[in-house]
């Protein structure tokens, strides 16, 4: 049957199929050709990533993913010694946790499309305007994230994708390339908006093109109708079922 | 794993990942839960869906879907005689292979559970504005879809969900209960707007609720990220991984 594209992450997969979302967009832009599969994970950092990584992923299951998209670093990039602390985690160990996740999925498949995408850039005041609305005046003075810590960690994916000769998505340079990113592609300084969601999404598109996985290219799963024949349908279903 | 969903249709499924897409509003739903799975195949009608119904559920796959959506018959309706006389499937002929698509679903699954959808009412201005916009003033004059015909097949569809003990979405009647549905939910006067969608979602997961499928009762995949004990990760996934 046809290939899967694991969409591997934390909230911002998870949230991926909401309205505008760009897993949705993916899963639209390959219908009929490949199937995309959700497998987003709100809160989670890479740490806990490593405990699904093998029942998501088993090695012996004969039909690995055709590609997969890494979208971890959020939640690493937490603060040390402020409300998220639970989900720090530090740079050298985040790199490792993607180093082990890229080198299981290679053993999965040799030929699996790997695409590690950075945490998008961090809006510290939007990230507060959020806490507020949650907790009032109670709500943390100090970031639980900022964006330069965030934007450390956005470089260690890069170079871990380097190191290891896959794919990489810098989402943090690429968003703070537009005027005005904080509000127009961040949601509460954290998550994405519609626009932001679009900008993963033509990256990741963009990657999959140079990859061979152009949808353009890649055959329908039957027939197309208008190549049915009305009086002898089974003719085109004998050619191209498989 | 996760249980399976599989929307199984033309294109009014194969579009249901766009921009409002009442299939990506599932996934999303089911994000965690259950992967929805798209099988949606434009242009097709049930007679030519029959020939995909063996691959797309293999009766032996040990894994069968825990609920489809079968939303065939806007093609069936297409007028003999007309434009799209090729799609044409006679109303008996709905029905018998409509049958045979749920008694083939039983076979691979007694606890499946299925809905049936009904095609959506047809806007015969709309879809003429539609090919006036394609073909200018060859556009064909006479309409090869009529509302008062697709009403007929939508009936169709209602009995035999009845009739083989399954469920049913009347679409066809439910959109019709709201002023100036011709516009505000279809976009070229058959295929559904955003708002359209939004009715299909709200009436499939209606019907999912009812069948013990409401997602709110379904146990998360993994454990939830607050569930996770920073110091002992370990703890939460030795009790929640299968």
């Amino acid at each position: 049957m046809r290939g899967q594209v694991v969409l591997f992450g934390d909230s911002i997969t998870e949230q991926s199929f909401r309205q505008g979302g760009w897993g949705a967009a993916l899963a639209n832009a390959y219908a009929r050709k490949a199937d995309v599969v959700l497998r987003g994970y709100g809160g989670y950092n890479t740490k806990w990533a490593l405990f699904l990584l093998h029942h998501i992923f088993p090695p012996d299951s004969g039909r690995p993913p055709i590609a997969t998209t890494i979208f971890f670093g959020a939640n690493d990039a937490a603060l040390s010694g402020r409300t998220s602390e639970r989900q720090h985690v530090s740079i050298e160990d985040y790199k490792q946790n993607l180093r082990k996740i890229v080198l299981h999925l290679k053993e999965c498949s040799p030929t699996m499309q790997i695409v590690l995408i950075t945490p998008p850039p961090v809006c510290e005041e939007g990230r507060h305007a959020y806490a507020k609305s949650l907790y009032g005046e109670n709500a943390m003075k100090l970031p639980e994230r900022t964006n330069e810590v965030t934007g450390q960690y956005a470089s260690a994916c890069v170079e871990t994708a380097k190191e290891m000769g896959v794919f990489s998505v810098d989402l943090w340079s690429k968003m703070q390339e537009t005027d005005g990113w904080q509000k127009k592609f961040l949601s509460d300084g954290l998550h994405l908006t519609p626009d932001g969601n679009a900008i993963v999404y033509q990256e990741v598109i963009k990657i999959f093109n140079k990859a061979g996985l152009s949808a353009d290219n890649m055959p329908l799963d039957f027939p197309h109708h208008s190549e049915i024949d009305a009086k002898n349908p089974e003719g085109a279903f004998q050619q191209k079922c498989f």
